[in-house]
């Protein structure tokens, strides 16, 4: 169960409207790596958790926390749109040096147009449960799979998505207001990487989970010989050069090998006949056929 | 530009179909962390690398290996499909056990729906773009940030729910021919997983990242007191037990801090007042008024 | 800013597993009408919101107490789905009277894939945001307009959906705890039915808005001899026995008259010429033609 | 079955092109909102209708009195749109104030993006099936429930957020040959407002429904200590100050109370053990296993 | 605009509820080649029409018919479901042959989720506007480019996946009455192909269009030489045996040329830097940078 | 299995960056008719081919060839985004012809708004795999549908939508690269709808399909009446005057017939009752009713 407390987390109030930074600032929402994803990722993976109690009370904790980020930024947003297109389509008509230039398209419109229309039409001036184009946050963007390491792994992913996205966001704008607030979910970014970076030692240290992931498939069933090869799917060999190519494999159970000329294992698969009746296009002419009829 | 062979990656042929399988195994192949959720994400990442020539090379080799995968996949499921529905309910009628139990709806009818019916209607017994469930695979899946931290991240992830997923299919059938093809895509993900962590750390040994992701955002821009600390949001404090609350951060910058009751730093927002010709609700009843009427 | 709770907003624990329920109750989760839905819509319309404080406040406070209930209902899928399908299957296995009838797919594959097989390949037997037909969560079921009446009708219609559905729900188990969770759940939605109904009228009390929506559109603008007469558009007048036919309109500024033979007021559309570059059909032949070759 | 009259409905002609309204007014067209919404569901509901047959006469007549304003608007947008972006990109090369300013993107082409670019490249100047996002009108939007209250709640719920956009949209052009078909409508909506209004009275006296949706669940089945209280999730109580926090509650069965502590009445789930072949994460250490290899 | 008369364009009565094939038969309603995807693509293309008159009405003609297809489906689906799921239910709990098999999942909870759970939860027995896996009609499979010959094209492939879906189906039913009614689907469907064809023919006769779409564009700015060439991007030449590799191109202007071994005729890409404050991973370590702090 | 060669296709250099015609030009790459969609269909009807092996070749060949052309594709967008949008709007801050306009909104912001925002803050500057609209590509674009003479007419379609496109997009630069690259692509649009003409015309040759899809259905089981007949559904005939009312029908079998007066064939559905358990709304008032209490 959950409570609301007014304040917000932290200060967001930019120093001026700017309703096309407005629609930017939307992908932190409701984008791929926005605050809605993490937030319903984080919160159904502890509804769901079966591991230790610390695990679901972390994973609750920073799930909740990400309610009130989802909060802070559509306050922003919808302070950001508070100069109203109306005002804004008036003030261009006085201005002799915005004149109609295209079939009734003037400048004005093009900078109006430049804020996500949907903003006006559509939330009245409020924030959008979408990201940067107006595209819905689904939650197919959502992970809870049961398996914490497998989880851990692409929330760490998450929050570096975030934090860079974050960080570009912060280089399109000099409103002091939306910097500060920045300042502040950059650096929740910051500890977020490094909890989860710590989450994953956690379940080391507890012996739940190791490097390979998940933990409990018996690796003797695995194509040994498939296992820690690198194949060269290209002519050249630039992609000798790195780590994954030799030495020690990352799980300290194998050694890198590179395949220069990868064979094909497999041979040129011939599919097998199907019933005319499904009415697709066969090796031999077909006569008509049906069930049949009534 | 890319080349085709005709034989496969590795053999792909069942011992016998099932179209009931064969719906499950679509997860592998349109899914969320399905192959061309990776085959897609691996190629873009290839193409917009902008870092030394042997990233470059090496995703776009494991891209076009993936591809491989895909067709791996997608023959077998039309394999698996090779018994044709109608010779089933021809089957069916013909056997006294299974007679009409619920006006009109039989038996062999919730087998055969077991199958996805998409798998008959559709593509006449051939594999789909779409997951278990015949969602189609989307594009909002893939990850390609110009941020190769942040993307080889999420391909770990990628890698470790994907592998995750084939094991749970290992689990569902006993036909060897399934099993045998599994046995190589669980090594590929073994492989796969070892291989994006030690392209992290290929990152660090060319000193082009380290852990705290994006590397090149000036840290004493953030809030330093929120960069650290954990923030409790329940009552209760088992969430303290975790290598995230306490002792020196992950990217050796700071120490954990637990905040058992976590204060709201901001204020509670009041938005502003904004032009009635939104057509919103104001504070105070408002008068009827538009653009001047023509 | 929120807070978490660990104990849930009432009890969601079934007597025992049933994995194709737990399938059908994730319609109240992430569908069109689930509880996320209403409350990323009550949040939004919150954080939005420029009127008087008291509505901003219950906006957030009925926010607040949906999230629990998508905690309830994850938990109480969680719960349902706690018997494991490789366990299913095993028991199928041994039991005679239910062995191979369609080249491999047998009744207990069925049965399994009664269940959303996502349920286990994907989240591990959790609980997912997705409807009961595996289809994800999206924004585009969430309206937030800035306008409190537009808004409020949605929320009345949500309600009565959800209460519905929940209804539907009900009947369709005899299982004792789920029963035990919806007398509550069900009673939740009798509440917010009312509840909205009650905004709506003291949105009137207020002066704020009153049976139009929106009102504070000059009404004198619209065409007159549109704005309250019943257009029947087919042959036949059943239409012509209802209330909304004859007798004043609902906001008391009007009387309903019914239009038997609907004239069209405009006239037969013919398009214009466009630019040949755009490369589409023309009422004439077009020469070749393009911008200027390089 | 359907029949077609060359006219349209009402007049839809522009006074002039505006190719960046035009996509502002493919919101009324393909949004959640827009025509193709209502006319969908408003036919379904007809086409599902289980009631007397007035109300399937009805939802009919308005069904496709719908198909007609997509027409009418489609029209609209399709003349909107009748200057060529070639020709406008010929006349601002000709425009000495116009140069390039930053890097090949110069200010016509900023104008030429405020339209929708796929009114170019995809649809050849014609209108699309999109809202003013290009985002797809998707049958999510739809609502067809079987119950004539919940929906008749809902279309109610659509033409107050319809007319909201319309008049919207209202303000944000000053072409004549535009406001004149908005006028019209305009007062569509209106009517429509009123019509379903006048629509759920109908149902009350008929006897078919009441305040409460649905009407035939046994109301002593539900918690009734739950059933008519509002639950203040936050410190402070100004959503005390409204109608729905206390007096007789709206249906007339209960009285409305207020509960400023709300108590969790469940208690802090713990979920069960599974299948160990499931590979997620468990509260101890797990040994390798899998089905029997074959 | 558009008249509804009440009669449907043919027959559409079941013998017998059959839920399960209800389901299926929802791909003809919302499926990617169902009745609403052709009956929007062809209203969209009348409407947005800029070519002569008989073609502007033969579109809306044919658009105009498959809103009644859409009706005539859905009300088969809507008898299809007249068998109450609660019924049968209550019918399977009667019957001792079928108990509990696996934890609370029961055969006829099988049989009863071989429908769609929607079709119960959600439209409560009504058909809805989704495909045969309940995924939603969406406007991307709806074709209207503005160019005729490109939009025949399609709606001739439109016309043969639906009819070959139409035939599918077909075979998956025994009921006399909805046989009845696809003998008359599949018979318009025959007829369509051949309108569509027919109509290609016409742009030709009409001078409008040729083999080679779109047909304006000047052919002379083309890489000739790779306009009638096969490129075989594989070892093996199976692909040489058809008339795509030799003789002369169907548009009558060129010869097909089989190129065995394909050359790359492009270069290696190398991309270029770009600025840091993008935080991108670039080929050399990077100083933190950002704009100037506020 | 797949091999890639590193150098491209075909040159894919612009002269100098346009981040607006990037986002244009994404409409190419994962855009309805784009090379993600052609790849995807070509690859997937080739992996589940049942007919004679030139025909899975050919399209192996020419699936492998298109995800070349994505690669050309995507090199382009990323080299057109080489001018980053940080140094635009510090350029543009330097210049006093400038200023803010409204309410912090600028010129400059709204050509950097004419770029897709996503361009910078998710992909850092590279290609995505969405079309001009931000909206992602996905496979319900794709088709695959086990009757290649059903496939081969999309192919057809979607190669002259496509070509299409490509020539519109073609007249929105100026730029020598871009131009040089379209020239290469359009040319292999000419050769494509070629190919798929010329493969139609050999499954006629090896007698596998006719000119009506599917080929095998017994034409004696429609209805014949209905088979060749136009039907007028509006007043006025000007679709009389087209190649479809009159003549013998393109498949041979049958002559064309116009008619003018369309009667319904069906009569007026009405639809039959349903347990009052469903909660829908039925022709006459209900008494409360549920499943047996707990």
């Amino acid at each position: 169960m959950f409570h609301h407390q007014k304040e917000t987390a932290y200060f967001c109030k930019p120093d001026r409207p700017d309703p096309i930074y407005a629609r930017k600032l939307q992908e932190l929402i409701g984008g791929q790596w926005g605050e809605m994803s993490v937030m319903t990722a984080y919160l159904f993976q502890g509804w769901n958790c079966r591991g230790p109690a610390k695990y679901k009370d972390m994973l609750l904790d920073i799930g909740t926390e990400e309610i009130g980020h989802v909060e802070m930024l559509a306050t922003m947003v919808a302070r950001l749109l508070e100069s109203s297109p109306v005002e804004a389509q008036e003030h261009a008509a006085s201005n002799p040096a915005v004149g109609a230039i295209l079939g009734g398209s003037r400048i004005e419109d093009a900078i109006l147009t430049g804020m996500d229309p949907q903003h006006f039409i559509v939330s009245g001036l409020g924030a959008t449960p979408n990201d940067s184009n107006g595209f819905p946050f689904t939650a197919r963007y959502v992970v809870a799979s049961g398996n914490m390491l497998a989880d851990f792994r692409y929330n760490v992913a998450a929050e570096s998505q975030g934090r860079m996205q974050a960080c570009r966001l912060y280089e399109m704008t000099q409103d002091r207001g939306v910097r500060d607030m920045l300042h502040f979910n950059i650096a929740r970014d910051t500890m977020h990487q490094n909890q989860w970076l710590a989450a994953i030692e956690q379940l080391k240290l507890d012996g739940l989970e190791d490097t390979l992931c998940p933990g409990n498939f018996p690796q003797e069933l695995e194509k040994h010989d498939a296992a820690y090869t690198f194949l060269n799917h290209s002519r050249g060999t630039e992609s000798m050069e790195g780590r994954w190519a030799s030495g020690p494999s990352m799980d300290g159970r194998g050694q890198f090998t590179y395949i220069e000329d990868v064979p094909a294992l497999g041979d040129a698969p011939v599919l097998g006949m199907i019933d005319p009746r499904v009415h697709g296009t066969s090796p031999a002419p077909q006569q008509p056929v049906s069930g049949t009829a009534d």
